[in-house]
């Protein structure tokens, strides 16, 4: 057993609330999260005991959308607009990705993602997922795998695709001690017409697949959808039944009030994209309106290709600021509420349960940070939840722990050879764009 | 003579761009600033050789606005309006700040802006001004300091601030080799009667001094300013003679075209504080306009009390980004344009010559990245300038040098003894909020 004691715990658990405590970690669960100073009975029981002074320890961060293997392509076709900067930028060089690339490229994302405290991630890419879920298994993160489906081919291509979904979900979801699951993954509705939505709905249902999409990501593809078939795109995905399973959209950032509601009668959960919806220049989601009607709301880097870094905490601080600004008023977002959405209520978004807090029963999923910092001070259990929100940055993340197992200690990866990895993605890289 | 070699150099002069290559620097300013490899004469005659391998070199960042004495109250009223934090949460704490409190909360700033890469900035503070300069002095910074006037005194105490100004030009403005300079500073609008601002106007005429004040932050404000004077700030600013000098304005939230037009007229410079504006729920100012207008804009991050850090990576990257979300547009703001407003541009606005560029003449104030990072990948010569804007972290600064002098090198502050200050710090902290 692990014990981490006088340590400032962010518990994300309402009663409970912040204190100065310890815990202690009992196979891949915390066994006892409690104020105060441990017993010398249970310090004696332990494997291992970390003293977390000038530490403060938090859930891991759930990242609710993302594309892994694209990581080679950050920085190329910065301030183009999102189709210019698919057809121009991103499809072309992916249609040249071979295995090691994609590999090579998850592997330099999944190291960014751990430095700066993710534990979770979900990954949609439509190139070699299982390999993907095998680097999962390998180096000891949580994630809900989607293999991308573009169905803009023919039926034989996209019976193929969804084959590839349902094998994946069948030869992987709850793999790994139940780290791994499997979602079914229609690009977007401008790249799946209808008959192909209604079958990856009916696939899922045979199946009982969570479903993830981008939807409402830029204005002209909804004028586009409203043009082609006198709907929204909204009300058009709940005709065609992908709202009858268990649902995640990526963006949501033209949505009416009344889609909102479309979604909230579904359950349907959103992941909130803040840096690479400004970045090309797609918009602003109305996230006030959002947590008005009750929605499930995760946040979401999307790729570093659009982004461009893979950092939480910077995508928090985004998701804080942004909305306060654009209505003028600085109570229609809190700390607490983005602290949520960046811990359980992402894992609620992706279907995951007992992720998220700090609490007896819940995974090992947590960070530590180095709160001894000029911008992180004053430093104490009042300002702490404060401060990880609006001053914190992922390079302050000195430790992961990921279903009860050290993944980052003092700043260093355990699973990956940093040095050898990035020396091949900058040689990789000089074959794109 | 110091060199610095085998480096990538982003020179933000437009001509030169960037390469990979070397620069000498000779007393305070750069001698040479040379692609390719040095020869071995030149080498010879070095006190100093620094190979910059996997590192990134660039202009030091140059903060625009912001008030250091309050930094002891980072994370104190979130979620408020600008008002009623002023109100409720800033002047009664300043209240009871003393030269003590001042002079940790000023050091805990300078220590978070030279980690973070920040080699000038401008203050505008109340308290101890002569001691902010002696510190100024002491640890090696750039800076335009301010003594921030409020007007809503006696007439007696208006002269007196006056007095202090000016005093404090006489007595700092151009010391430290002219790192110092002293501008002089009403706090804004709807804290400076008329009258009293037109006091301000004539002493900053005959000392020759720039001024700095807070301009349309909010709505409220600009909205008030009409109701009480039948015309809004900017054109009576201009009628009360603030813009016969040269002149800095803060914010800018709230200007329409006619305004910006007024402030091209008289070449006033816009410090835009996007994270402070957002976090308050000021608003978003209007970029795209300002910069068609060929403002003069640098970047600013107000107090970490407002904002809550002083990471000019994260405000460059806010500015990049935010404007092609509100405009729907990718086009509207571009990496170049940004880096030049973090740089040489903030140093114009702040009328600091030969400061912002890596050239030879130019003041040696640079600074050195480390590109060896997961979320700095690819790095090449080719990405450099994309990933300084969209992906880069303060904590990616290793080395600082202001005025060819260096002031933290790999990784540790050389004047600061941080630990004690950061104890002091925490300690003075727990009088306040």
């Amino acid at each position: 057993m692990l014990m981490i004691h006088n340590v400032n715990i962010l518990t994300m658990n309402k009663e409970e609330e912040n204190f100065n405590g310890f815990l202690t970690v009992e196979g891949n669960v915390f066994s006892e999260v409690k104020k105060g100073t441990p017993p010398q009975e249970l310090i004696d029981q332990m494997d291992d005991v970390m003293d977390g002074n000038n530490k403060w320890l938090m859930p891991g961060l759930v990242n609710t959308h993302g594309h892994l293997g694209s990581s080679l392509l950050r920085g190329a076709g910065d301030d183009m607009p999102l189709m210019e900067w698919l057809e121009k930028v991103m499809w072309p060089n992916e249609g040249r990705f071979d295995k090691e690339t994609v590999s090579i490229a998850a592997q330099v994302a999944m190291m960014e993602m751990i430095r700066s405290g993710t534990t979770t991630f979900l990954d949609m890419y439509h190139l070699h997922m299982d390999d993907m879920a095998e680097l999962v298994l390998e180096k000891g993160m949580r994630a809900v795998l989607c293999r991308g489906m573009i169905g803009l081919s023919s039926e034989e291509e996209q019976e193929q695709k969804i084959q590839e979904s349902v094998d994946l979900f069948h030869n992987y979801h709850g793999t790994g001690n139940g780290r791994v699951s499997v979602a079914m993954s229609p690009h977007a509705p401008y790249t799946c017409p209808p008959p192909f939505l209604q079958k990856v709905a009916s696939a899922a249902v045979e199946h009982g697949m969570m479903i993830h999409t981008h939807l409402a990501e830029t204005r002209g593809e909804v004028e586009r959808h409203v043009k082609e078939y006198g709907k929204r795109p909204v009300a058009h995905l709940e005709e065609l039944g992908i709202f009858n399973q268990p649902c995640l959209i990526a963006h949501g950032v033209h949505l009416n009030e009344d889609e909102i509601q479309i979604l909230k009668k579904h359950h349907v959960a959103v992941s909130h994209n803040p840096i690479s919806n400004l970045k090309l220049g797609s918009g602003i989601a109305p996230i006030p309106g959002m947590i008005s009607a009750g929605l499930t709301i995760g946040i979401g880097t999307d790729s570093s290709a659009s982004n461009n870094n893979l950092d939480m905490f910077e995508e928090m601080r985004m998701a804080a600021l942004l909305h306060k600004g654009v209505h003028e008023s600085p109570s229609v977002t809190n700390s607490e509420e983005i602290l949520a959405m960046a811990t359980h209520q992402g894992a609620k978004a992706l279907r995951i349960k007992n992720v998220g807090k700090i609490e007896a029963g819940f995974k090992a999923d947590f960070i530590l940070i180095d709160a001894e910092q000029p911008h992180l001070t004053p430093a104490n259990e009042s300002t702490m939840q404060s401060h990880l929100v609006y001053s914190a940055k992922g390079s302050d993340v000195t430790d992961v722990f990921i279903d009860g197992i050290a993944q980052y200690s003092h700043r260093t990866l355990l699973k990956f050879d940093e040095e050898k990895i990035l020396y091949q993605a900058n040689h990789l890289a000089k074959n794109f764009v």
